[in-house]
Order: structure tokens, then C-alpha cells, then sequence
């Protein structure tokens, strides 16, 4: 049962949310129509000009059924995982009997690749089956392990099958025996993070408290000395996987300082911000306080100093981790798709926790920006490094802008990325909204139908907008509610003039923490948001060295950027004036219809310059120029060609 | 003898060139008071701090004189050669015995360390015996045979002693033998260029033109299909050294097309230009217009498309190698002190085959800004990169810009611009001048007294000038020559209002390929030469997306730069205002004596910003600020902080 029942916030069940919306529909429906059966092919290797992926060989040789060699990276059966998350996901609000008998084979698979003491993990099994354990720095077994529980756990609330989540119980048992403070046991925590999380959804839909400790285990154990990293380094045992991680220090893991001591966002920014939720998680579990104080510096640390404006983080182009502080250049960024997914996941953590609308400010960033610029608008290609300004011939082998990939990739050896976005469409519904035993909060404005289950009725909501095209939203609630209950408004940073209307009539509102509450027992009631939300020149704090002189352009949640296609190529030539504002105009053919902003600046000529003078007195001319900006998200969807986020101004 | 007897330009011997300079001699006394004493120690591994270098160890054993491990890289030998070299040219004008002394014992221990057949490498000797000439890609060994006979040739200019150079004619003549055309010869050429030059120096010594065909077979061989390089990885003998060279591409190492067929600078920067430099040997020496051109081609991209405005080459942080045209990145450059090096060397050659003053307007440029870089003005660290900008704290492990240095280091592992600036330094007369059969041509405004040989007579030149602190040169020539000779002053491209005066009269001369032609007998005459050269802003092609907007500051051949020390942190925030000229004032105190330039402009302040605001809409206040300016070549020899060459402006 999915009643609320406690004070605390938690997401409405996914199949409880049925999503028809203008901007988000056009990515929510390929998951089902292109990416889950794209994915289904390469876990099967059937992509013509693709790199196999092993994935599904992996197991049936792992199982004893197939003679073979491991292929792929130590943590390809994450990919099988993912697959399977973002199908239970997809099930969960639409039932496929085609789909669901797919999905049960390769869960009879796994559960045949299992090991008769619950293990599972192909690379292991297969090709070092001497050495479990014995590389946590980099084997990813518990990282692996992670991806399943969650899978399992999404597959048994869409279908309340229990067979995966059985086999995921055996595992994670055996997880649980495996590592601990007792003697006889490892002293060790993961080399990636995420087994955490997956921990605590086990113990969310099992009530057994053993793997919430377990998961607090891990994140205590962090950081100690002597560092478990280095010391595993020195043991018999210890067989490099990859050579490169030699000498990389604990900074990269996060192991550098006790969890609860770290006050900066250090390191590889997926392993970070997937460490950062488990804190979230257990701080809500055991309302540990301490924990809570740890997630809010190192938010503000990312939010306040270390993110893009898109919500990308992990500004180094190699390693995909931290920097400093300020640190933000916008050609050579790593941003990794993966890492604005797991800042969202933590951001909604923190909303959960704290009741505040501010961390979904960034949630919402994150989505709307570097998610989905992640994802080809056809399905068929993604981004795993996200840049804010892209200059394509420049891109080019071993360079420091090699990683830099102007177009979206087919595929990827190492395919984090694409199933990761897979999974996070598919579970847009739980961002939308959390609730409490009296409470419904409404965070994102995404048009979908819902029943929210109260202890002692049902509320059905329907939630119509055109955002973020317009700014109004109409919520209709329909219930049979004897008490009165508390819906609360998110109110975004950038609303202006924000008004909520009940039944047609202005409602004079309270805010809390961020959050506009309405209260009432809604047997039939109609509720509509309207705000403005402009066009807008955004600038950086002046300690962005890369942003300096710049300006960006921002409409509600969304940043915009300048297209080649639009504007010619050498962006770097373009001076935006800031004196004129910004003008919007609705175009419903571009994209599938969207806000395109019209701005005045000036671009350097080349008249006064031939090819071969590389430098020269002349000043240069300025000549007045129209430019189009569009959402940040659609870039690389049409022509091949040069984007820019931040924009050179007139001073 | 060194009559100059040829209508073929050449260089002067060095130990007929006395320099002693304001600018020049601060630098050129580091090399025997501080650098050739410090590299001794560092070649004897006697600097606390810095890793061994292994050098003359690993000749010991080479010789069996000693027991132990070859230590260091595959190219370690060729320290030793600089450090020969430099130590070569410095007694070419200052005899001192007991360095000549400790360079005799090092040529010994060569000449010991050297095989019955002639080969000397202590890598292969002691390492690998059964791999010579096996893995050419990576193996450097006629690399480090190129600068060991580089560094013979040198001492016996200087010396007159023959023994080095003996020992290096049985290698020359191995190599010689080795690699060919027949068939029981190698049909292969080196991995890294570098005998190319060194055979055509044995050359000039020697006269025996089978050194001169081996340069040559070098280079017609290279780039030939099906590739060397690609066919010898897949022999037997093969063995990687560096694994990272898995997968280069013949690009990277100039192979990928014949050489006379090369239109882009392409790959690793050092390796290209000694290439380009050999081509233009072999052009010199054959009259292989061909083979000009192409060089000419090479050399016009490189300076028109592909050239820092401080004469850096090699724009990619990653490999040190050259990128795409107009990539020219500020702050994630490799820009190698080598490659810069190498590329004066280059441009010297193409004055010596073209007489065309133009050569050596980049050939100063490289020498004053990014070789002079290089070094600290107490000769005890050096730079490797050389970027145009510098954010310390962002220059950071494991990121793209690990590479940068905003420290000039100690000493390197792989240490090979260090040696390479001192023998630069130590041979800086070759730039000075160059002379055929009736013509001086004087190429650089340096301090020197100098004895110039013609058939028929000696003339004695003594040049005075503060250059480039101010633009007056003072030529005074005594002779008793008979005939009228030729007296080519350069005409640099910043000059303006050029004036040549002969024994205090205006002199109106003809002007041949950017040179003032003065004739004359030169009895005994004062030459004076004065031009303007005020400090001017510069702009860089609007292709050059890095520099748009922006401009930089020269005075002459110097670039100037912005520091912390004298324009407080965060340089970013700042913006020139072009229409203030740019005020020049000499500072006799700073850096021993130099021209500093006050510029005016704005800076974006922090005020209406904390530092946990990251993005907001409030416009930047902009505040007047007045910016001191000093030479790019003397930056980072005060306190550890900012630099910025190229700067916004206010438009």
C-alpha cells in the first residue's frame, strides 16, 4: 500500500502518475517506443556499427548455458540493470505483456547466473572468480549490485512480481554478511558509490532494517584511516583493472575524509552526488542530523560555486570529476550526463528532507537542461559529455577536447549515459511530486493525471500546462476528502508575479519554505498557477574566470544557447547588447514547437582581415547582428555546427 | 677556416661573436654561471629534490664500468648531448679548462659506452641488446644519435678537438650503413626527428656527402605507403615502450604523408619543425626547390594559422602536438619551450635559403617571448608549457590543465627544454648574423663586437644598442677591405619611420626583402639605425575564437602580459579600453631594468555579488582601473599568481 501515513515527504508511486505533456511527452514516449527497444538490441548485440555490448552473453555464459569470454567493462551487467529499471519504470504506468515476458527472461537469466550463495556479477564469475572482493577500488560489484537492487525493486512496484526482487534479497544478504564491523568480516565500502541507495529501497519496500545499516555501514566506514583504497592496494590479492587508477588519490572516491567531515564536492562528480543521496537517504532514515549538515554544504558547494547554469557538474574534461571552486570553463567540461541525473536525484532527496522549493530549482535545471540535452530528440543518439560552447572542428583526437563530441553518439563502449536518461524519463513522475500524511507538494510543472492515496481518501489531480511556454497551470482535484489537507506550490526562482487562483478567485497564500500553501478539502476544485517568467540576461559571479564580460539567456527553467544553424559559425565573433531586452516568440514549428528568443549585438567582421594574417593593428569592425537563441536542450538536433551558452556582451 | 666564400648565406662561427647586452646578457651569463654547473650536478644526479636523471649512470654501466639499472627514459642520452653542446658553445667564446676538462672525461665515458660497431644508445645497450633498431617509432635512437653528433660538431667548432667527433663519425657511418635504399638496409627513418639535421651538420664538417644522402634518404623515405611505423609494430621484434602510442596515428609523427607533400603543421610540435628544419637543410644544400616550396608551404601555416602571438607552437595540452587552424587556445596550451626553439631554428634556415628578411621576425619572436619564458631569470627553473594565460588554483591534478605550471619547475623527468634554452642561449650569435661571399646580413639588435672573414679581408663590427628598450643600434665597422661589400640591416615588421645613418649622415637605401641595403668599403664607419617602435595594442584574427574581442600588447618583439603582482587577482574581470593609448615607462629596477606599459580600463567589481551567488540577473558594475603591463618573457619571476597575455576589451 502506498497510503501516506507519515509526516515525513516521500514520491507517489509511479504508476499512480500518468504523464501527456506538450515539452515532456516527446522524450517520455521514446522511451518506450525507441530507447527500450534500441537498448534491447545492443544488450543483444544486434546493432549493426555499434560496439557489442556483451551484456546479455555475459550472463548466459556466467550461467554455464553459452562457451565464451567475458566482454566489456567490469561493470557491464549495470547496463542489463538499467535496462531493466527503465522497463519496470515504463510498466509501471503502461502494461506491456510483450515487453514484461522480455523482461522476465532476462530476470530468469540472471537468477540462472546467480551464484548458489546469491552472488552475481559476469565479469567475476567468469573471469576471476578467485578474486570477489578483492578490488573494491575498481571491480564494481557493489556498484553492480546497486544498479540490480534498484531494477528489482522498480520491477516488484510495477509489478508486483517478486521474483527479481527475491534474487536481489539473496545478493544483498549477501552484501550484508560480506562487509561489516564484525571481525570476520570486510571493512570495506565500494569504489563507486550507489550500492548505498539500492540498499535503502530494499529496505523501503522490505521493512528489513539490516540493509539500511548496512548502507549506513558503508558510508560511515568511508573516508577512515587507514584508507581502505591504499591498504587494498598492498594485498596479495589486489590485480589492477585499470591501469590509469594507479596513483589517483582518494579525493576521486571520496575516501579522503569521513563522510560527514567533507565540506567540498571533490572528485568523480557520479560517484559524489550518488554518495551525497545515500547521505540524504540515511539522514532521512535515521534523522540523523549531522548527515543533514554534511548534504547541505556540500549542495550549496556544488550549487553555489561548482555547477554550470545547465546543472552540469564535474567541470574537468578528464577524469569527469571536480575542480575548484569558480572553476567552470564551458569547452572542455566534462558535465556528464550521469552526474545531472544523480544531482537531481539528490536535490529531490533534499526537498524530501527539508520540505524547502529551492533544491528543486536545481532538480528542475538539471532536467531541463543537461538531462535532456543528453538525448537525441529522435531517441537515437546521446550525449555523454555536455559542453556549453562547441566549437566542432576544434574537437579532434588527443586533445584536451577529444572528449568533446559536437554530435550525439550512436553508443558507447562505456554506456552509463543513455539508459541512465532511459530510467529518469521514465520516473519523471516521482520529481513531480512528494507528499506527507496531510500534505501534497507540487513541484514541477508537467502536465499528467494522478491519484495521490491519503489515510482516509483518494485525491485525483489533473495538472494541464503549456510550460515552459506559458506560465500557467491549471491543477483540477477531485476527492471525497473528509479532512482538509495542504497543497503546497512550488515557486520557482524565476516566477514574477506569482498568483494562484481557487475556483477563479484570487487566493491570498502563505509561503513556506518556498512553497505557495493552499489549504482545503478539494471535493472539486480548481486551482491555476500564473506567473511570469521572461526572457532573461543571466550573468555569472565574477569569480567564474570563463564567464566574465558574458551573459547568458534563461527563460523559466530554461537556458538557451546561440546554434551555427541559426547564427552562422565563429559564435566567439558575437557581442550580445544587453540594453535591448530579449524577445520571445513562439515557434510551433521548431522542435515540436518552442520559445525562440530574438537578441541585438554586434559581430566582428572579417572585411578587414584576410585568412593569412593571423595578427595585426587593425582594429576591429563591429556590424550590428540579429541573433536566435533556442533552449539548450535541443542543441545538435539539426545541422552540425558551432553553440554557445555564454555569450560575449557590449561593455 | 670560415671565409665566407659562397653566394649562399650562412651562419658565423660562434667564437667570432662577443656578445654582452643589456637584455641578452642576463640570460646568456646564466648558462655557464648557473645552468651547465646545475645540469652537471642534475646529469650526476646530485640535486636534492629532483628526480635523478640517471644520465652518466647509465654510461657507466653502458661501458661496464659499473653495475646497475638503466634509469630513465629511452631519449635520457640526449641530455647529455645538450649539456655537450651547450658547454661546446660556451668555450666556443669563453675558454674555460676546467670545463673543458669535465667535458673531455664526459666524451671519454662516451667513446667507452660505444660499441665495437659504432652504436652508441646506453638504453638499448644496457636494456635491450637484441632491440636495436627494432622499434624506430618509439625506440629514439637516432634522435639521441642526432644530438650527440649535433653536440660533437659543436666542440669541435670550439675546440678543435676531433675526438667526440670521431666517435661520432663510426655512429654516423653505422647509421649510415644501416638505413637505405638497398636491400639488406632498413628502409625506415626515426620516430623522432632529429638526425635529419645533425647528418647535414656532419656534413658541413666533414664534406662527406654520405651523411648529407642519409638526411635526405630520411626524409624522402618518410610518409611513404604502406607506413613504416604502422608495418613495424606488427614484426615480431616489436616491443611498445610507451603504451599510450598505441593507436597513434602516423600523424602524429609526420608519416602520414611524404614530406613534400605536407601542406598543414601537423602532430607533435617538436618533432615537426626539426623536420621542417632538415627539409630546409636538404633544400639548402641541393637547391631542391621542391622541397622549399614545401617548407614554405609548412612554415605559412604554421605562422599564419597555427602560431601563439609570443611565437608558441603546439596548442593542445594533450601530446604536445599541433591542433587545427586558428586553435589557439590561452590556458590549455602545451606550447613547448622545444617546439619554440625549433622553430627559430627553422625560420633561421629559411633566411639563409631566401634572404628574406620576414624569417626572422618570428625567429625574434619565439626567441624573446617564448624561449626567454622558459627560463627564470635566476637560470634555476624552467618552464616545459607556456601558456598565454594562468589561473594558478585551477591548474590542478588530473584535470586538462595538470600540464600547466605556474611555477617554473626545478628540473623535469623528461627533461629536455632545459638543455635545449641553455644551448640556445649559449649559441645565440648564429641568429645574430648571417654573411655570403660580399654580404653582412644583420638579423638581430644585440649588443655584440663581432669579426666577420672575406676572401679577400677581415671586418670588425661592434654593435651597441639598448634594444628593445629603445630602438637605436650604433653599428661601427673597421676593415681594410678593397672591395665594396654588402651590409643588410633587417627591417623588422614594428619598425616604423626606419632611418639609417651612415658617419652621422642620413643614408637612403634600398630596401631588398625587408632589408636595408648600405654598400660600402667600411674603412672605418658608424652605422646607426633608428626606428620607432611605440607599445601598440594587437588583435588577433577574428577566426582565433580564443582572442575575439580581446587584444594584446607588444613593444617591438616583446609581448606583454598582465600579473597579480601588479594587477591584484581574478584578471579576467578586466576590460582595456582601447582608445587610451598604451603609456610606456622604463623601470630600471624591475627585472633588471625594463620597459613597463600603463594601460587604463575597467574591472568588473564584486560588489553586488557574495560568494555563494553563482548566477544572478544583476548587471555588472563596472569600475575604472589602471593596469600595469611587463614582458610576457618575465613573467612568474615574482610571486606565484595570474597572467594574462591577451585581455577583453571594452566595446
Amino acid at each position: 500500500m502506498n497510503l501516506k501515513s507519515s509526516s515525513k515527504l516521500s514520491s507517489l508511486p509511479l504508476k499512480n502518475i500518468k504523464i501527456g505533456d506538450n515539452f515532456w511527452t516527446k522524450y517520455t514516449k521514446l522511451v518506450k517506443d525507441v530507447i527500450i527497444p534500441y537498448q534491447w538490441d545492443s544488450l543483444n548485440d544486434n546493432i549493426e556499427g555499434a560496439e557489442p555490448s556483451h551484456c546479455l552473453n555475459n550472463f548466459k555464459i556466467a550461467a554455464g548455458e553459452k562457451e565464451g569470454e567475458f566482454g566489456g567493462a567490469v561493470f557491464q551487467d549495470t547496463d542489463v540493470a538499467k535496462w531493466l529499471e527503465a522497463v519496470a519504470f515504463t510498466l509501471a504506468t503502461t502494461r506491456d505483456k510483450a515487453l514484461e515476458n522480455l523482461a522476465d527472461s532476462v530476470i530468469d537469466l540472471i537468477g540462472r547466473a546467480q551464484d548458489k550463495n546469491g552472488y552475481i556479477n559476469t565479469y567475476f564469475t567468469i573471469k576471476e572468480p578467485n578474486l570477489r572482493w578483492t578490488n573494491l577500488t575498481e571491480g564494481h560489484e557493489l556498484y553492480t549490485a546497486g544498479h540490480l537492487i534498484e531494477a528489482a525493486v522498480a520491477y516488484y512496484d510495477a509489478t508486483a512480481k517478486d521474483k527479481f526482487l527475491n534474487i536481489m534479497i539473496r545478493f544483498a544478504d549477501l552484501i550484508c554478511d560480506t562487509f561489516g564491523e564484525k571481525e570476520n568480516q570486510i571493512h570495506g565500502y565500494p569504489g563507486h558509490q550507489e550500492i548505498e541507495l539500492a540498499l535503502v529501497k530494499l529496505y523501503e519496500v522490505t521493512k528489513n532494517k539490516k540493509y539500511l545499516d548496512s548502507a549506513k555501514y558503508f558510508l560511515d566506514e568511508r573516508g577512515k584511516l587507514p584508507n581502505y583504497f591504499l591498504e587494498e592496494e598492498k594485498t596479495e590479492k589486489f590485480k589492477r583493472i585499470f591501469p590509469e587508477f594507479k596513483n589517483y588519490t582518494p579525493l576521486y572516491s571520496q575516501s579522503h575524509l569521513p563522510v560527514r567531515e567533507q565540506t567540498t564536492a571533490e572528485g568523480h562528480a557520479v560517484r559524489a552526488v550518488y554518495m551525497y543521496c545515500a547521505m540524504a537517504d540515511i539522514s532521512y532514515e535515521y534523522e540523523d542530523k549531522e548527515l543533514l549538515k554534511a548534504c547541505k554544504t556540500l549542495w550549496n558547494n556544488i550549487v553555489n560555486k561548482r555547477m554550470y547554469i545547465t546543472g552540469g557538474i564535474g567541470s574537468s574534461g578528464l577524469l569527469e570529476r571536480f575542480t575548484t571552486d569558480y572553476d567552470l570553463p564551458n569547452d572542455i567540461n566534462y558535465s556528464e550526463t550521469c552526474a545531472s541525473i544523480g544531482l537531481a536525484l539528490f536535490g529531490l532527496r533534499m526537498t524530501k528532507i527539508t520540505k524547502e522549493a529551492s533544491y528543486m530549482d536545481i532538480v528542475e535545471r538539471a532536467l531541463y537542461n543537461t538531462v535532456l540535452a543528453g538525448i537525441a530528440m529522435d531517441g537515437k543518439g546521446f550525449f555523454y559529455v555536455n559542453p556549453l560552447e562547441v566549437w566542432p572542428e576544434s574537437c579532434i583526437e588527443r586533445t584536451s577536447k577529444e572528449h568533446v563530441k559536437p554530435v550525439r553518439q550512436k553508443w558507447f563502449g562505456v554506456a552509463c549515459c543513455p539508459p541512465n536518461i532511459a530510467r529518469t524519463l521514465a520516473s519523471l513522475g516521482q520529481y513531480i511530486y512528494l507528499a506527507d500524511n496531510n500534505s501534497l507538494y507540487v513541484n514541477l510543472f508537467i502536465s499528467n493525471e494522478t491519484i495521490v492515496e491519503f489515510e482516509d481518501k483518494q485525491v485525483n489531480l489533473v495538472m494541464e500546462t503549456n510550460f515552459p511556454n506559458d506560465n500557467n497551470i491549471n491543477i483540477h482535484l477531485t476527492s471525497e476528502l473528509e479532512k482538509e489537507i495542504i497543497l503546497a506550490l512550488r515557486i520557482p526562482f524565476y516566477a514574477e508575479n506569482y498568483t494562484v487562483f481557487l475556483n477563479d478567485q484570487t487566493y491570498k497564500f502563505e509561503i513556506d519554505k518556498g512553497y505557495a500553501i493552499i489549504k482545503g478539502k478539494f471535493k472539486n476544485d480548481k486551482i491555476e498557477i500564473k506567473f511570469d517568467s521572461t526572457a532573461k540576461f543571466i550573468y555569472a559571479n565574477p569569480l567564474v574566470r570563463a564567464d566574465s564580460g558574458k551573459v547568458a539567456i534563461t527563460k523559466g527553467p530554461l537556458v538557451y544557447c546561440l546554434e551555427e544553424a541559426d547564427n552562422k559559425d565563429n559564435l566567439s565573433a558575437i557581442f550580445v547588447d544587453t540594453l535591448v531586452s530579449p524577445v520571445e516568440k513562439y515557434n510551433e514549428e521548431l522542435f515540436g514547437g518552442t520559445t525562440v528568443v530574438t537578441l541585438q549585438g554586434k559581430r566582428i567582421s572579417n572585411k578587414n582581415w584576410n585568412d593569412d594574417n593571423l595578427y595585426g593593428t587593425q582594429k576591429p569592425i563591429y556590424e550590428d547582428t540579429i541573433l536566435k537563441a533556442v533552449p539548450y536542450c535541443y542543441w545538435g538536433n539539426r545541422k552540425h555546427g558551432e553553440m554557445a551558452v555564454w555569450l560575449k556582451t557590449l561593455i
